[in-house]
């Protein structure tokens, strides 16, 4: 009732204004799981409508990227924070980056499986929707970890992209000596070579995500120092 | 010789500080751009030495990121800017990131090179450095658009990006076709379509550059318009 009350309704707060950030890259991170999902699934269960539902998704992804960005954009210009606050909206821009990029990676994997499905299957798929498995859940914990600032899971979710890099070198081995063996499949092979490289990206801006989260707790940067040269 | 004159001395002025910053993304650029022209020119003149001068090279590159991301930061906590210099410094932060993958990528092309040295040559390389060649151009002059705010020069850049990705599909059918006529080259052959698709990513990150130029220029995101799932 009083005019203290009043106040925030009139000016958002700041702390309610990152509240909603974080929100929106949590919406985000989500989409651009189910996209990845969705790319995978339509790779394993040769289903093209779901591949089309993969580039109808990006529109959205993209839209949520333009509205995080123009709200760190705001944060910045409307409440020059400093410190901690600082660092969330810096590295909320660089992770609304990651995670368009994911999307992108989800695009290129359903294209790569149409193309795929014009073929025949060149192999039971196992390793792929496991690599999608491992990716999913280092996006998802990577960004609870930047809600909650939670470095010890961030972490973890570093640690974890070494299996996804074991797995992609496991079929890229396996799916060099089919192509050896069977020129004929070199189409659908370099595809399904392809979608593990896109995987292992999207597992690498998870990483990035995680490691924005240390820098973000500790105000220490930890990239070039947990891993190198790992992107392709 | 008055207090107003010295000032500047203690505490530097925000546009020098700014001018900095867009002199350090220039040398971050520039290093980048010669990374990739090493890189290739390993490739193609079968020099491991020179593959090898690329690995040492990606420490200069991450100690810049690491700096420049610093400087955005500082520049944010300790002057506050608004509108254009707001823009200009958070696009600061993305174009640095954009430099640091270039930078990696010119260390997966030096790796696939070494690789692709312990074969014999597949076929002589000139879409390649081609390829090369234009993606430097897109990165350097992405770079001064960004430095002089020259949305002309951008918009230039995100058009060249189209010969880039044709150049992509013409190795990557070409080098299908040999696979598919003899096997025993599906190595190689895999590791030149894989730097293909480098170097078509590196003019992505040009792009991203330039898209961030006429977004300071304008405040209008151009992103998700001009280019739709070009990624890989």
């Amino acid at each position: 009732m009083s005019e203290i009350q009043l106040a925030p309704k009139i000016v958002p707060r700041f702390q309610d204004e990152l509240d909603q950030l974080r929100a929106r890259l949590l919406v985000m991170a989500g989409q651009a799981e189910e996209q990845v999902r969705c790319a995978v699934r339509a790779l394993v269960e040769h289903d093209s409508d779901l591949a089309e539902r993969v580039f109808m998704g990006d529109q959205a992804i993209n839209a949520l990227d333009l509205e995080i960005d123009e709200r760190c954009f705001k944060l910045l210009a409307l409440h020059q924070p400093v410190a901690t606050d600082l660092r969330v909206i810096v590295s909320g821009v660089k992770i609304n980056r990651d995670l368009e990029r994911v999307g992108d990676f989800a695009v290129n994997i359903a294209e790569a499986a149409l193309r795929y499905m014009e073929h025949p299957p060149v192999k039971r798929l196992i390793d792929i929707p496991r690599m999608a498995d491992l990716a999913q859940g280092m996006l998802r914990d990577a960004l609870n970890a930047y809600v909650s600032l939670d470095t010890k899971l961030a972490a973890e979710v570093i640690e974890r992209d070494d299996a996804l890099d074991g797995i992609k070198g496991q079929v890229f081995r396996e799916l060099l000596s089919y192509i050896v063996g069977n020129p004929a499949i070199t189409e659908p092979a370099l595809d399904l070579i392809l979608i593990s490289r896109h995987l292992e990206r999207i597992g690498d801006h998870a990483t990035n995500i995680a490691e924005e989260v240390i820098f973000i707790a500790s105000g220490r940067a930890v990239r070039h120092h947990v891993r190198e040269g790992s992107s392709d």
